[in-house]
């Protein structure tokens, strides 16, 4: 691929020897994780292609759609509404994360070196000139889900332009979400300045219709993991679901719907999984290609990951809706829909532990990892109350904190089998 | 003391045990730390009496007014107007924190070390119940000013009943500011039922009043410290700061006004004062008993610390207000004043390194050392854009990250020491 593009990422500016030795260690991790596994669905062999042209093919499309006139909206978050940017004739992605690159040069920028791993992580691709998401799109959009990533963003703007929505704390109480429809506004504002589009009952139909075939197709695909026999690993399914920030949606919706068709029809499942011991995540977002927890987790092979109660996982997709064609009404429930996704970053959030308990439930968990970021503040302190609760359900947990490095992958390892060994 | 009062710590639930060699440490810490200083207005023997008996006599104080009806209200930040706790026949008491309190307590109710210290502080003292505020307070009202407070209230309200004042990300844009104000409209409606009053113009005003008079006192003492002789040490100044989170509003204003008059009509200062190193600080607020920062750099003897921009300084007292006697117009003012403290909670949050610039200016600042709690990352961030324009404007910046702990004492002072010699 790095012949092929190569004219192309240095026409987007960026450092195409590092970019280089980034994409050759991405290529030894996936080739280690992924091609490695006992068993796959044919259909996965998408994930494979989808990931070896995520900085290729996929950029070039992007550039193409540039060239005829489309803009690309680059964030971070599920807060973000994709319906919109879609029927505003836009191409949303999401920017790169999930593995450190040149910390140093971060730490150099922000002078501070306790930083959650994620906000570390993009700053140090937009920093080293390597993500080609961020150089390709036309406007960032941020949230203030927490305190790291609210603040950085006003250093991210003086390096790309980046335009925040602002959260309130608590999205579902009265005064909460009209402040949440108000900024949702103006970011609607703001997009349609961007494109020059206005947003109708049309095309905002058109976008509802887009994304909610995509929420469809993953729950589907989830679905099967209810199954004791377990028809794909925890870790295709999260790539999966990474995937969809970055993907065409139509190209993505047909090719998870073949895979789940492959699926249905094959009845192929993983050897052994109707014995292994089915582990649930809750947590902090998993970005690509942080795949240590499912790695470590499967690598076992005494145990397969059934479910992801994270932003890269269940929050993704659940709570699906059609359009109305009305366009209040498709406007109402679009902000409805994403003001009831339970991230920790609001406060009260007992809805996520209610989730966490009914999906342990559905997916017949043996137990639950309760997972956090590093320096994650809200995980971290609202998952003392997951443990507590999946405690007073009798349900096991183990609670982690971890980040993107290498340096704690045994005491992970170790403490993950030793939490499969009890269940 | 520990024995006139001991009857009293026992009735509000305390430990009274460890809360007696909690009072010792501190004993001996302000001893070093206060009354070794060369010079002191003779006005400070008053810090001294409020020192002393701020477990004592004003808990007694509280028991007092709790029996003739009135109820108190424990917070940890300036977002809870005590211009209305004060109308509503209430009295306002800031919660203990500033040092560590059995830490591991609060990593074992957390799960987590990677907590701020004020945080960890405040926890540490209401587990071990050593807080004499925290127990003698009727309700405690926090709010969401980070995402560690946000968090961490969900677990103290599970201890003791605890209201949240929802914050937005922007509290002077104008969905940010209706948001505000109707978040202090519930918050006023909560204090009014707990209270049984109602809030009147009258009262309003009054409170007003008595908190413009807080204000403008210090303000005053602020001002000698633009002189070139200094009549008052910086880690004197910062205790008044503290203390007004704590004391009688009334002997308060009576007190610090007569320390006011000695020092504008003695003409005395700290002698050598004219010759030393003018340092302002800035950054995360400093709650008492937390003095490191004053302390290591006055103690050098070559430097004076002249202004705090931080919540325990200007944020303090700045942009006063008096009371028109108009109930709009005054609730207006409330909420303008309360939403135009430059918290680095909010983005963006230029108006806050607008002030640090004119405060330097004002203060005649030699130098100004950027200081942050380990783990606030609001600061942490936003500190790096502070140094940036510190540098831009020629004013020499030492950017510090510290906790309540003695383990970096040294490593804090060489820094501080190397940075006033290049001043």
């Amino acid at each position: 691929m790095a012949k092929t593009y190569e004219k192309m990422w240095r026409e987007l500016g960026m450092d195409v020897e590092k970019h280089c030795k980034l994409l050759s260690a991405l290529t030894v991790a996936y080739s280690d994780i992924y091609l490695s596994q006992i068993y796959r669905p044919e259909g996965t062999g998408y994930l494979d292609f989808v990931v070896s042209e995520a900085h290729g093919l996929r950029i070039e499309e992007l550039i193409n759609a540039k060239k005829d006139g489309k803009k690309i909206i680059g964030s971070f978050c599920l807060y973000v509404p994709e319906e919109i940017i879609i029927a505003l004739g836009a191409i949303g992605v999401g920017l790169c994360g999930g593995i450190d690159f040149e910390p140093e040069n971060v730490h150099s920028f922000t002078g501070s070196r306790n930083i959650c791993p994620l906000i570390q992580s993009f700053m140090g691709f937009k920093l080293s000139g390597v993500c080609p998401y961020f150089e390709a799109a036309d406007l960032l959009v941020g949230e203030t889900t927490c305190d790291g990533k609210k603040k950085i963003y006003e250093r991210l703007n003086e390096l790309q332009e980046t335009y925040v929505v602002n959260l309130p704390p608590n999205c579902s109480s009265d005064t909460g979400y009209e402040y949440f429809k108000k900024e949702m506004g103006k970011l609607i504002h703001k997009l349609e300045d961007l494109t020059g589009n206005k947003l109708t009952a049309e095309n905002l139909a058109s976008g509802i219709e887009k994304v909610n075939q995509k929420r469809k197709t993953i729950e589907k695909l989830y679905s099967f993991r209810k199954n004791k026999k377990v028809p794909i690993s925890g870790k295709d399914v999260l790539l999966v679901s990474q995937l969809a920030f970055y993907e065409d949606i139509d190209r993505f919706n047909e090719k998870i719907g073949e895979l789940n068709e492959e699926i249905e029809s094959s009845g192929k499942y993983i050897p052994g999984s109707e014995s292994m011991k089915r582990i649930m995540i809750t947590g902090t977002p998993m970005a690509l290609p942080n795949w240590k927890i499912h790695h470590i987790a499967e690598s076992t092979d005494e145990a397969v990951v059934v479910c992801e109660e994270t932003c890269t996982g269940t929050r993704y997709f659940e709570n699906s809706f059609s359009a109305t064609g009305d366009m209040d009404k498709d406007l109402n429930n679009v902000f409805r829909h994403y003001s009831s996704i339970n991230c920790a970053c609001f406060t009260p959030n007992p809805e996520r532990i209610d989730d966490i308990i009914r999906l342990a439930k559905e997916y017949s968990a043996d137990g639950v990892i309760v997972n956090n970021l590093l320096f994650c503040t809200d995980y971290a302190l609202e998952n003392s109350i997951v443990e507590k609760r999946l405690n007073e359900a009798g349900i096991p947990a183990l609670r982690l904190e971890t980040d993107y490095s290498v340096s704690d992958t045994e005491t992970i390892k170790t403490r993950i089998e030793a939490f499969i060994e009890t269940l």
